[in-house]
Formats: C-alpha cells, structure tokens, sequence
C-alpha cells in the first residue's frame, strides 16, 4: 500500500490535513483518488491506515497500525563523496540505517550547500516509504572531521561498536568484527564510519584510533566511496539479521 | 597509477598500438603526456607498465606487471530493473564479480536495446580500471527467464552455491548459507539470482526451486532490486574475503 511521512500535527483527531505538496504526491504521482486508501506514518514508528475524503487536502483515519519495532541504533558517518551521496541516503535507508552524519574530511572535495540537507532528508523520507519501514533516518548538518573527532570522548581503548573503514591498510575485516560484537549482543549500537575517495590522510585515521575507534578493513578490493558506504551497512545488517 | 583496458593483439612485441578512443581517453582524460607511466591490462588479468611515446598512438611496454590471482567465480543473475542497472554493473564489478547475466523476468518492464550491453560492458571495463582488479567481468546478452532456467539442468536436488533470492517469503538468509557454503570449501563458484521490481513471480521461484536453486532471503527489509543486488555481492565477497 501507498505511504506518506506527515508531521504529526497534521492528525487532528481522526482527521489528516494534508499539505498542498502532500496533496499532489498523493493525487498526481500515486494516482489516489477520494476513498482510496492509503498509509501516513511519522517517520518515527507510528503509522495509520488512511482513506482520502471528498474534501480536498483532508483524509480520515480508518486505524492505527501497529508500530513496528524500533530500529537498533546504526549510524553511518561518511565523509561526503563529489558525487552520488544522493544514492547512499537512499540505499543506506532502505538497509535501515537510523542516522547519517555526512563529515567533510580533508580529501573531501564537495562542499555541499545548504539545500543538500533538505534534499537528502527527502530522499530518506521517500526511501522509507518505499521500503515499509516506518522509520526515517536522522540526517546531520555536515561538520568537518576534526570538529567532530574533537566531541568525542579521547582515550586508548576501544569504544565497542564503533568502526573505522579504511582501505589499502592491513586491519581486520568488518564481517567478522561485527560478527564477534553481536553474536554476545545483538542490539549493540553499531557506528560505522567511511572515507571520501581518495580515502583517508594518515592524520585522520591517528587521530579515529586515538578516539576508541576500531580501524577495519572491507576487504582487499578497492571500492568507491560510495559502495563502500553500502558493502558496510549490508554486511552489518545481515549479521544483525542473522542474529536477532 | 592510470590504467587503460587493451585488446591482446594490440600488443605488437614491445609496443602498444593504441585507438584513437585510447589516445583521447589517456590524453584528454587521464591527462598524460609523452614520458607518463601508466598500466595497461588486457582485462584477463594480463598488465603491463607502460609508457606513452612522443609517437601519436604508440606507447611502449616497460615491464610485465604480475598477474593478480584469477578471481573465484562469482555471477550475478539479476532480472533487470526498470533503471539503475549501470550502477549495479559498476559496482558489482568493485565489488569481484566475475559473470553478470541479466534476465528479463515476467515483471521486467524494461526492453532493454542491444546498445545497452555494449554499455555494460564500457561500465564494467571502466570500474575494473578504477579498482585496479586486473579482470573485467563478462555480461551476457540479457535472456527471457524461462529461456535461462530451461537451459539449467532440473532434478530436485539442491546445486551447489546456486542461490534465489526471494523477498517476502520465508528463507533461510543468505549470510549463514554462504559462510556454511564458504568455510567448507572457499574456492566454492557461486551464483546469485536477484529479481525485479515487484520480486518474482510464483511460479518463477517455484521453477528456479526445481532446477536446483536454493532460495534465500536477504533480510526481512525490502530492498530495492538494485540494492538487493549489491547486499548480496556484498556478502558474498565479505565471507570469502574472510575464509579465503
């Protein structure tokens, strides 16, 4: 069935008023006509069983769907490739990732504006839909990597669940290092953190390791960044499958 | 270094002939001049250094490069999608494919026209080139599903490594099957069918099931045709990456 996120102040009683570009998502790309039926969800697991009116821009609530259980927390930290970040935010919701910080590292050549943000919170809201999740995942302003290593807390032991993709650099492989962390518990958080092409400067990975950061490896290939991002989250999310 | 894919017989002692599509790729893309370094594979794993000469089309051949290990083989079936299937071919060639067969299924929608797979196959040989595999995958000449599966052998049992991907439908994931599979027998051949928008028709996976193909599940989302390839790429490659 047709889905639609909507701020859930929209739901005003058992009633939806729907926005002017809600109305033509829902009329012109889905074709839905009055008495149709439809999903809204809030992006945040709660989600209703929908029925457009007669009158324009409302529908009417039929049911409150059952909330599907909360996504575990995955978070993909990936230093912004020159292009095709669009196709990650939509490949990486659809693998069920909960957060997306983009990071501008010192081999990042894009400097993305303002309205990529935007742009990209809309991608992951149609790719929720899309997939059934109900959940869409959070999207961070882009920062720089050494403001953002600089928030975390220093010290040399290892913060479990958080891993650090590098290539061309003898480190363990991802698969089994998740697969040791969730076979003892499956609902770890899990932050997985992806390098722009040209991967990244020796300061950078110092810097992750000094910061509890596992360095791990996606094998001897070499990937672009972009499927680099992907290969990461689908090996993570079928370990949790596997397991949960 | 820059890598260029050549034809064997364009090798003439020690001497490459180069096209003139070669020519202006090296010069006009890659930037190189006379005196520049660059790597030139034939594609099958064949590579040698070479260098361009102030002879228009002519560089000369400085050493034989070693021959990088022959890859396992690994195929990607995949009932083409409506777009997106030149990503798919990029990335699935980072990610080691070996054989990539595209199928038309009951629910293809797309007709795809005979220039498509010289297409393919230009993506294919340029994403071998970036990741500097030393092999460029095969793609076949895109068939009907019923034409493919009659030409398989039947029999109830299950083939070996030939696995079905189906979604919404109860099977075991393909993770554990292929580590079982793998850390048996890591050389393992493997084939992996993935299908199109809307997913396979019953009687499809009921005809793939008896032609020996072990059905399987990438997870409990549900993945766009063209993530659900690379998800299983991904796996695949990340177990044999780990037992190999």
């Amino acid at each position: 069935m047709q889905r639609i996120t909507i701020d859930p102040i929209q739901r005003v009683a058992d009633t939806l008023q729907l926005t002017n570009e809600q109305i033509h998502y829902l009329q012109r790309v889905l074709r839905l006509k009055p008495g149709d039926v439809f999903i809204a969800q809030d992006g945040q697991g709660e989600q209703w069983q929908s029925q457009l009116t007669e009158v324009l821009g409302r529908a009417q609530v039929l049911s409150v769907l059952t909330r599907p259980p909360r996504p575990v927390t995955l978070e993909l930290v990936a230093a912004l490739p020159k292009t095709g970040f669009d196709q990650v935010v939509r490949q990486a919701t659809e693998l069920g990732v909960t957060h997306i910080r983009p990071l501008l590292s010192e081999r990042t050549l894009l400097k993305p504006s303002p309205k990529k943000l935007v742009r990209w919170q809309r991608i992951a809201q149609e790719a929720s839909e899309q997939c059934e999740r109900g959940y869409v995942p959070d999207i961070a302003t882009p920062v720089e990597f050494t403001q953002w290593i600089r928030g975390k807390s220093g010290g040399k032991s290892i913060q479990v669940g958080n891993y650090f993709c590098v290539a061309r650099v003898n480190s363990p492989g991802l698969l089994p290092c998740v697969q040791a962390l969730l076979s003892d518990s499956p609902q770890q958080s899990i932050q997985v953190v992806i390098g722009p092409e040209g991967g990244w400067t020796p300061e950078e990975i110092t810097d992750a390791i000094a910061h509890g950061y596992q360095a791990t490896s996606l094998g001897s290939g070499i990937l672009r960044a972009t499927t680099a991002s992907l290969t990461a989250l689908a090996i993570i999310s079928s370990v949790r499958e596997q397991l949960l």
